[in-house]
């Protein structure tokens, strides 16, 4: 059968690792898993309970297609409570996790061939998706000094229709500071570009909270999701703050797109809203597995990493060690029996020097999979 | 902000209905509801109650792309069970309800510019969709003589790179038998366009079983749901059988675009496939409420429909009536307490002189919301 020019996205190296893990396990092997972007944790046990009573006595059908308002409005107090940021709940949109809410942002606001900045390295799937929609991703690299984070200069270097960018960053776990977000929104002002946020990893940050864009601006999309601080990854349910001007462009598309998000993951999340102190719980493991990832990889010689403000990830630079971080990777797995993700995926032109490692799971397994990767780096041989 | 062209989709005329029906209901009035598309039902009460047992003990996290493989397995037995299909289990595709496969099977498909053929009236979301994706939707008028729906004829006519069909169809209920299927196959083949059948609407026929394009031709992309005989509207499952050459290309954008559908919401289709004696049930009422309708309209004086062989909508020509379906429905509404919908957003050409009724509700919502109607007509003033 036919096929389309932008429908041939690429297929995700990490994918071979993934697979060769689960070989290793179905052979016996025990592996750990430091190549995951998703908490061991499932959603909050008493957010589960009330969604388990919700559904036995509602048929939950469909939602209007900006979702629950009470969801909404609770949305809007969140703000209020992090950030200090007064927010009308007419400006928040429920959507299909921050995937659905992508390809909202990007239809809403970009026609084909236009072109969207992404700093280098960053979430695969960014670019994925606009080459889905006929569009351009432009990757503009990052530096150390800029906390691999896109600068005002990118922008106006770029020539660009939007900018993305991500704070607390994957892969990197890198923030922007509200000096920094402030200049990247004036800079999108200034030419004219949509500015996307994605605050995705917001609540996992470890030194000082992460700073949200709509505190430098309204001009601005911000993405936000209940996968991970809110530990509800397979619910695909998130949202997105539009400026006020937007919203009826997002409703039409998301009630012809989507109809809803599903009706069971907006309860949870509204459940899950009130389970901030079990979730906190979770965000004091990440901390601890963090502290031993900073102090524990240095020993190993994998000291070289950009500032791991927040998420839940290490961006270790490899190149003392090799220029093939997908051989490097494969020789991990294989010798060590530690899963950890080539950056070829993030970063198509330097990720070949870099690797992503994940302290998403528990502490156990994180101390463990230290442990292995010392061993690896004080007995590997060369990689080429 | 700035916006894209193509994110300016057409707006729901129906919304105004909807909201005149929710003001109306806030003011204190009894409102029948033959305007929704979905079932009053919910989830097979022994599914929902094995999901709420799956969600204490599994945290429900990510599964991969295409779908749970059990639930894979499931739907390819489906197909052996309810068509006498063969068929690999490879070939399905699990999605993000109807909809999140149309934006999967329309990216995989088709470039930018290129034309698409739909059967007018149809489904309003499929002209969006594409329009949304910088796809141009071609509406070709149908005759009751092909039931209203497309014939190869049209496929041949209009250059296209792809036809959407449903069978049964909404808003119409109309099918496509085994012969004007392999028709409509064969054409798409002999042009070069891609094949997509909606059967949304399988499970609910009256009068012997809907065909599947898959019993003609395996070139092509047939798209199903759990929202209609499934009664899952709000949990946004559903499902696509693509060619086995189609399965990679599908497997990468559904891993960008949607990560994957809602984990819970597959294992309650998997549950919901073991209550067909309770789904069968459901189906019972929609025979009991079609057989009113089409004993009841004709005396009403709305008995031009076309031929309403399944899902739960009847769809009735009312030019003897009126040439403003909106005002119609409008009046429906305010004097009958009805809500109905109007032909427009089924086909912006001649829906004017068209409404859609659905029997999806209880059976003595029906009677009643049809007791209203005949009222209404006998004692209707003139609709300009």
């Amino acid at each position: 059968m036919r096929n389309s020019r932008r429908g041939n996205v690429d297929p995700f190296i990490v994918m071979d690792v993934m697979e060769a893990a689960r070989a290793a396990e179905t052979a016996g092997r025990h592996i750990i898993h430091m190549e995951v972007g998703q908490p061991g944790t499932g959603a909050p046990q008493d957010a589960v309970r009330r969604l388990s009573a919700d559904m036995s006595r509602d048929p939950l059908g469909y939602t209007v297609g900006l979702g629950l308002p009470e969801l909404r409005a609770r949305i809007a107090q969140h703000y209020r409570d992090w950030y200090g940021v007064e927010l009308d709940a007419d400006r928040v949109v429920i959507t299909a996790g921050a995937s659905g809410a992508f390809l909202l942002a990007f239809s809403a606001l970009f026609d084909t061939g236009e072109r969207v900045g992404l700093g280098a390295p960053c979430y695969p799937s960014y670019r994925q998706i606009l080459k889905a929609l006929d569009l351009v991703p432009v990757d503009m690299p990052t530096t150390m000094a800029a906390r691999m984070q896109p600068v005002a200069a990118d922008v106006i270097a770029h020539d660009l229709s939007g900018l993305i960018v991500a704070s607390p960053a994957n892969p990197t776990g890198t923030m922007l500071d509200i000096d920094a977000m402030r200049a990247l929104a004036d800079a999108c002002e200034a030419t004219g570009a949509a500015f996307i946020s994605d605050e995705i990893y917001h609540g996992l940050a470890y030194d000082g909270r992460a700073v949200s864009a709509l505190e430098v601006t309204d001009e601005v999309y911000v993405i936000n999701s209940f996968s991970k601080y809110f530990s509800m990854t397979g619910w695909r349910v998130g949202w997105m703050v539009v400026p006020r001007d937007q919203v009826r462009t997002i409703e039409r598309l998301a009630q012809n797109m989507f109809i809803c998000p599903s009706h069971a993951s907006q309860r949870l999340a509204l459940h899950a809203m009130e389970c901030g102190a079990d979730l906190d719980l979770n965000v004091d493991v990440y901390r601890a597995n963090r502290a031993l990832m900073l102090a524990e990889l240095p020993k190993a010689g994998l000291g070289k990493f950009a500032p791991p403000d927040g998420a839940f990830y290490v961006y270790v630079d490899v190149s003392d060690y090799t220029y093939n971080s997908v051989k490097f990777c494969a020789q991990v797995l294989e010798k060590a029996g530690v899963a950890i993700t080539p950056g070829l995926d993030f970063d198509p032109v330097e990720g070949h020097r870099w690797v992503r490692m994940s302290y998403a799971r528990s502490t156990e397994d994180i101390r463990e999979g230290l442990v292995r990767l010392t061993a690896f780096m004080a007995h590997r041989e060369a990689v080429v």
